[in-house]
């Protein structure tokens, strides 16, 4: 099922996965895999972009904070202020990584990098 | 991409996605189509749980308050503290009308119902 409708406040994971990231300069950065989720708290702890690779082989992902994305009308994407180098420095892991990304400590190295304040213990 | 790994703390959403739905006594109630998030918080305001149906055609859909799902290993599935009768008798929309998902008078309506508490506004 897809959503269509979006408003300013709500917006349905159906809708946000597979949505492509450019950076401010309009280049593509890669698209939006999927959401991780705090259980207790049901917030998005990171939104896991994926980028490079062919049918699932050597895809790599970024996970970025939620506040990083800003979804822009016209891109029909999702706009991040960040170079291609800034996200190139950035924490970065491949698919059998993946179970890094529910690593507290790592959560801390994500959102240190792209500065956005951390809103848990 | 499916992340396979979840700990107590994060789950994907992908994983969340199709998720089955019992009630307490073992009955499946539907399963999880999608989640509502609040763009501004980045939190989860709905599960959409879709039920009925064939083929996408006649399908209903219950959205259900986030605190309502306790995951169950065992049932490999969600399971809510809710009977079928308390189920048909509270939100309930059609494809057709999934917009109303974003009305947030329609929002304290779902959250009234199933008795949890509204964290917004």
């Amino acid at each position: 099922m897809q959503i269509d409708n979006e408003t300013h406040s709500l917006i349905s994971s159906d809708k946000v996965e597979d949505t492509k990231v450019y950076n401010a300069s309009g280049e593509k950065l890669g698209s939006i895999d999927s959401l991780m989720i705090n259980k207790r708290e049901g917030n998005v702890a990171y939104a896991v972009m994926s980028f490079g690779g062919f049918l699932g082989m050597g895809e790599k992902y970024h996970p970025l904070p939620w506040d990083q994305l800003n979804y822009n009308e016209d891109d029909d994407g999702y706009v991040v202020n960040l170079t291609k180098d800034q996200l190139a420095g950035g924490p970065t892991i491949e698919k059998q990584e993946l179970n890094r990304l529910t690593d507290p400590v790592y959560g801390r190295e994500i959102y240190n990098y792209y500065g956005s304040p951390i809103y848990w213990g």
